[in-house]
């Protein structure tokens, strides 16, 4: 059994908010921050800011300096063993003679999988795992989800009425949510490394799908994902646009228009749409780690019914459009209550005049 | 301009919450709390249980006895000035001593309506007004409606799955919410003068819509008010049994069957329903000021339509039914987005897995 300080949860929160701090931007790395310290005072800090850029480890170090040796060492992922395009961690830390690093969560990739940790014992370095592993596993749900799923993490993102309707039967769906709500809206984008649309939302609204305003240089642009089995969404589309880049996902027999300028993607897929799973997977590959779904009730449905939905987050303003108006999903006819799918609520926020739910799928005994 | 002290906010805060010990009983007259005190002590306290029954500052000043003499007196609503069933209660402050009343709020009430203070102030008794004058009006926001607006204040409930959906398809709707919300549902039943539904739902789902456990002795049962233009219900809907009292709305011109024991009520009305606005003015009458609506798409719909809906009252469980599922309201189809009925959102609470939200009706701009 490992024990934890006060002292050791204050500096490992104090890491995990730093690492938080590249979630606009690590894609595809992981988001991962270090403190360095002696008992309560901390003498070195830094974060994963952008892939090929230095670790967290190596901007805690610089700063610590001199001041690394004897200290303890807290990072939110177990230090790579792997040199990469700037060095391995764990070596950087033994020289620095830190005596003591704490881990919060091991790391999966194939790469590391528990060597960082093993060098770092091998050198006489203490090692604690596992402090704060939730809240770790949680910043880096996408990463993870990725190497154990082969899959990104896929949260869906819906806005609604009260009755639950995206919009009035003509279409017209703008402003449904006020201003605070269309802001958060920007920071998952933000969060995401891929935004997944169909090509029904896009004919119909033309949406830009970008990210209003970075949170800072180092921050990138998520892919706009424009799922469009048959072809149809036009080169003119804004979503096609140069503000950020684009992937059209086409399905492997459908010819392209002659003047096609953004990348293709081709999968499987039949006439109700693509193989979301074979999507994924290879987003998952690319390393798109974390992605949003903005899409209308057919391709939210599709999600839904494959069982690929990990996070739904909707937007609800205190309004009624009537039964006329457009479905939040498109789903099966149920004939028992149980077919439904559940959910686990586990954050409501009020947005101005709107409310934010996020939910969870229901964890079901016996499943993985 | 009034001023207040603390101990006068504190007095009136347990006056306003005896008078919520009522909350289930004093039908057809409003919640009343009286508390008497020197100072800090209170020497009296007392609420209205039951119309006929005495009224609040009886109770208090009986607890009182010869110590209300230079006490002050705190009542939720003006003391009646009229001699009904229990004796004027300005006539028994004068007669008690007491040399000050703390009014939260003149009673409209035509009997009384500013005499019950006259009285008071021309027998020499210091009344102070509006202490909290807004909690007391939402106390009794029914008996108001029913003398300010001819009608009762109405709470529309529904029950729904994160998607607005009531049931699925093939009509089962039992237990999409869970025993949390259920049990809420009962006091909100249970401070009811009347629960309005509609045939659909009695032939449909045939509920008892009664308060399963009343909540002391003097608790009155809402009237079960069913709305039947037709009279499609038949005598042995459970809606009509014993166990509570039950009122049969039919169209003026609808003939009845022949074993109707079920009182009658008979309104106006056409081929698309009976004229809510008589409805609601005939139950105001009868004393019916608070009352629940619990009805399917289309009567929900026409309350709303009507503008006759005070509060929504929304259980909603964390579920996808689907857009083959049953909508939450029948509206007239919209062309333009600012048709939505707006409303605000003023209360989110969490029951077990499922959200209650209350809203009522944006102010709009000019209206009353």
């Amino acid at each position: 059994m490992t024990y934890f300080t006060e002292v050791d949860f204050q500096h490992m929160q104090h890491a995990l908010s730093l690492a938080e701090r590249g979630s606009h931007s690590t894609w595809p790395n992981p988001r991962v921050g270090c403190v360095i310290a002696h008992g309560n005072c901390v003498v070195g800090e830094g974060w994963h800011r952008r892939a090929g850029g230095p670790h967290a480890e190596v901007f805690a170090l610089r700063q610590a300096g001199a001041l690394a040796k004897g200290a303890t060492a807290y990072v939110t992922l177990e230090p790579c063993s792997h040199i990469g395009r700037t060095g391995a961690c764990h070596q950087a830390l033994i020289e620095s003679g830190v005596s003591r690093v704490i881990v919060a969560l091991e790391d999966p990739f194939k790469q590391v999988n528990g060597q960082g940790i093993a060098a770092l014992r091998g050198a006489g370095v203490e090692v604690k795992v596992g402090l704060m592993r939730e809240a770790a596993s949680e910043l880096n749900r996408g990463f993870l989800s990725s190497i154990q799923r082969q899959r990104p993490w896929v949260q869906l993102k819906m806005g609604m009425s009260l009755d639950g309707r995206t919009a009035m039967s003509n279409g017209r769906s703008q402003w449904i949510t006020g201003p605070k709500a269309r802001a958060d809206v920007q920071q998952w984008r933000a969060r995401s490394a891929a935004i997944i649309t169909g090509s029904g939302t896009v004919l119909g609204d033309d949406p830009l799908l970008t990210v209003r305003q970075l949170s800072s240089p180092e921050a990138v642009a998520p892919l706009r994902v424009v799922l469009d089995s048959a072809a149809r969404v036009p080169a003119s589309a804004q979503v096609f646009n140069s503000s950020a880049p684009s992937l059209h996902v086409v399905r492997h027999d459908t010819p392209l228009p002659a003047n096609q300028t953004t990348e293709v993607l081709r999968v499987d897929g039949d006439i109700y749409g693509l193989d979301l799973h074979e999507l994924l997977s290879q987003l998952s590959q690319r390393g798109l780690h974390d992605v949003m779904v903005e899409a209308g009730p057919t391709l939210a449905g599709a999600f839904l019914k494959a069982g690929l939905v990990d996070e739904v987050l909707v937007y609800m303003a205190p309004k009624l459009l009537g039964d006329l108006a457009r479905p939040l999903v498109h789903m099966p006819e149920l004939v028992h209550l149980k077919q439904a799918l559940d959910f686990t609520l586990f954050d409501v926020t009020q947005l101005g005049q709107d409310l934010r739910l996020r939910l969870r799928p229901a964890q079901v005994a016996g499943a993985a």
